[in-house]
């Protein structure tokens, strides 16, 4: 049986981080990890720059829950639930992703979490574990499961190679260009031909 | 962070080989895991009573497309999903419990499925792998993840112990006598009592 592990961000929401960029007007939140491969310098620098203009956790939630995920996605999301499993597998913290995961309709979602001190200042990010996007795809190996992978970014390269079947979702140039062996889809259409094949082949 | 890793029937839905029972008239398929602990045992006999009537895939998911969620379930998933992450661990099949998990608004389940004929006969049973239900726990942990595990019989006791935190929920008498040691709690307001104490002293 096939579970389907999907990123969050560029897949089926919009990119927090640049969102809060564009709405504190702090150019370099815009950074992701499209740009900066390396997720701990580029958490950082964004901490670092959220204390610096005084923004607590309630501001940079405020920003996301005037977000609405992608066009087509909640359609997308809904159907995949309806055809096999689906996990989210996401670089994001449980405390900024929980009103777009609501309005996805609450998939399952594994991710990292956040420190804030008393004065709702973010003063640290947990990650999970080192390398989590992998090691959810090897762990439902380990229960039997195949591995359909979507994701878009740096982030999740080690992830889609360590599926069954890795796909590339509206990837910006560079990773297209630095990955050529991965398959590259533009729309929910395409993704959906994609999964609903490999689950009818698997019947 | 928490995972709660709850079973399916017995606790967010009835017993489905119970109802199967009912309906069809069949005494023997009334037994279920609370009865005969070892699963394979319990299975292929099931299986050999539906050939000897020949009942087909077709006409257990007619049973099955009239059953609804247990009073409350429908709410208590909800509240446990808006507050961790839930995945459904069962003994069940994709192919019966779909109606009931679109019931529930689909959270995550990990289960087994059948094999059927050209004639819609159910030839065989897949087990995703031995000892599934603790597999999936331990995956988890493997995560990062700490455990609460619900369950209400015999299959779920070794998720329940590999658990953080084990819970048996509206277990029959005999399973109680046997398991002194596991709580038992008979509503899903003192489930969800005993849940937000353990999400709310992680904070």
């Amino acid at each position: 049986m096939y579970v389907i592990c999907s990123d969050l961000e560029g897949v089926f929401v919009p990119e927090i981080w640049i969102n809060v960029s564009k709405q504190t007007g702090i150019e370099e939140l815009k950074l992701t990890t499209r740009d900066i491969s390396d997720y701990d310098v580029l958490m950082k620098r964004r901490l670092e720059l959220l204390h610096q203009h005084k923004l607590t956790l309630h501001d940079v939630q405020g920003v996301i829950s005037r977000l609405k995920p992608l066009p087509g996605a909640i359609e997308f999301v809904d159907w995949v639930r309806s055809s096999a499993q689906l996990i989210v597998v996401s670089d994001t913290f449980r405390e900024f992703a929980d009103p777009l995961m609501k309005q996805l309709g609450r998939p399952t979602l594994l991710c990292h979490h956040l420190t804030t001190d008393a004065q709702g200042n973010i003063t640290n990010y947990n990650l999970r574990q080192k390398d989590g996007k992998r090691k959810v795809v090897e762990s439902l190996q380990s229960l039997n499961y195949k591995v359909i992978a979507i994701g878009d970014s740096y982030n999740d390269l080690m992830m889609l190679r360590k599926a069954e079947h890795g796909i590339l979702f509206n990837p910006p140039q560079n990773v297209i260009d630095e990955n050529k062996d991965l398959r590259v889809v533009n729309s929910y259409d395409a993704l959906r031909e994609i999964i609903a094949k490999l689950l009818d082949e698997e019947q």
